[in-house]
């Protein structure tokens, strides 16, 4: 069987997230192995990357599946993309080695998180952006979001930490764009752990709204979920790349 | 009473468009009028600075109303804000003279239309580009284009040009902007007949795809609607701003 490297772009919003999880009706993973098995006329499997929260969204979500296809990688897109939603797109597909696996080989993560900094409702960024109506102070937070840069224990920023697996990620850069009212945040990264990046976001907003000194450093030490701030809303996630 | 100039933006997908027309429901002028006349305690009527199709856009639409409320700018801004759905938004309000009015006092306007170029399904733009999925001759079209700049007689491109009104109108500038997939053409004039610019186009992405000659100069001769391309779906086009 051939093993076929996939890259997905998704909205998020009517998702259960990107992993079948017992009954959950709607996630992705489901929506492409419902889609591949008609295809192949048997079982196929499909490996994301890893999950995606319920409502984030992706432009560059990754997964490989084995699968024997009459055609090109190409054709085999195009019969994908006639079955799918409006909400999900392939935008490439291509063979690589037998051994490549989408989870296990991946080497980095780039998420970008979009708030809108106004008073006025986002009118066409609702459902990708999260609204912050006070002013941010742009300096403190990028102050602030330099000290999760390099390889740290983010276990105070993790939803579900857990003692027996590794706390420690390493963050290679987080860089801030702004365009008018919205500010987005690009966190690139040898992976994240569960809700980490919208609880480093939730804290980074609670410092840049003057309610929170800069503790990053000291919650780091602390390693707990309760020192840390809220956690931001899924819809303003977006996985933007993964490298391998 | 005062006289108040308003700059809204809005997703037109759920609307009937901007202006009320005997039954429909839906439309976004009956929708202001609604939360005016709330606040009023009385009829207000808002006058458009023109129509925008059911289904187009708007970040910079503006209209102006007549009423007496007690408060600034500023605070009658937000009060609208908070009735309006979050496919609405009130981008800003001010005060004006008596004699302003929306419609009969803009000197130009700007349009842009959206076109997705590309295979791959726009998962984002899916609700605010039209996708054209042969490659498209930006050359050919930009070249074509340039026919339309200048003081002509639009006949031609109107979907309902009455013989006793004058079709004769005047486009400043069409400008192309291209990014990745994504290519949007900027037309500035100072006004436009019903559907004229998507009309326009529907004749520019014909001469893209090479399905028909560049004629526009001939399309203008004629007079007549037959003659030019097919009217590309309002979902596209976007009323960005006016001016006074």
């Amino acid at each position: 069987m051939k093993n076929y490297k996939i890259t997905i772009a998704y909205d998020g919003t009517p998702y259960s997230g990107w992993q079948k999880q017992g009954n959950t009706e709607g996630t992705l993973q489901e929506k492409f192995e419902t889609i591949l098995e008609r295809l192949a006329g048997g079982k196929v499997e499909i490996f994301g990357s890893g999950r995606t929260d319920a409502g984030t969204h992706a432009t560059g979500q990754v997964a490989n599946f084995h699968m024997d296809f009459e055609g090109t990688p190409e054709q085999l897109k195009e019969k994908i993309n006639q079955e799918l939603p409006e909400t999900i797109a392939v935008r490439e597909i291509v063979l690589v080695d037998d051994r490549f696996h989408a989870r296990f080989h991946a080497k980095k993560k780039c998420y970008v998180y979009t708030i809108w900094n106004s008073k006025e409702p986002p009118v066409f960024l609702r459902k990708y952006a999260f609204t912050v109506k006070e002013p941010l102070d742009r300096e403190k937070m990028e102050k602030a979001a330099n000290s999760f840069v390099g390889t740290h224990d983010f276990a105070s920023f993790s939803a579900n930490a857990r003692s027996k697996k590794s706390t420690v990620r390493t963050i290679e850069s987080i860089d801030f764009r702004y365009d008018g009212e919205k500010m987005e945040i690009a966190f690139v990264g040898d992976g994240f752990l569960y809700q980490m990046v919208r609880i480093m976001v939730g804290t980074l907003i609670e410092i840049g709204e003057g309610k929170r000194e800069d503790d990053i450093l000291q919650c780091m030490t602390e390693k707990k979920r309760s020192v840390s701030g809220f956690t931001a809303p899924s819809k303003g996630l977006t996985l933007q790349s993964v490298t391998y």
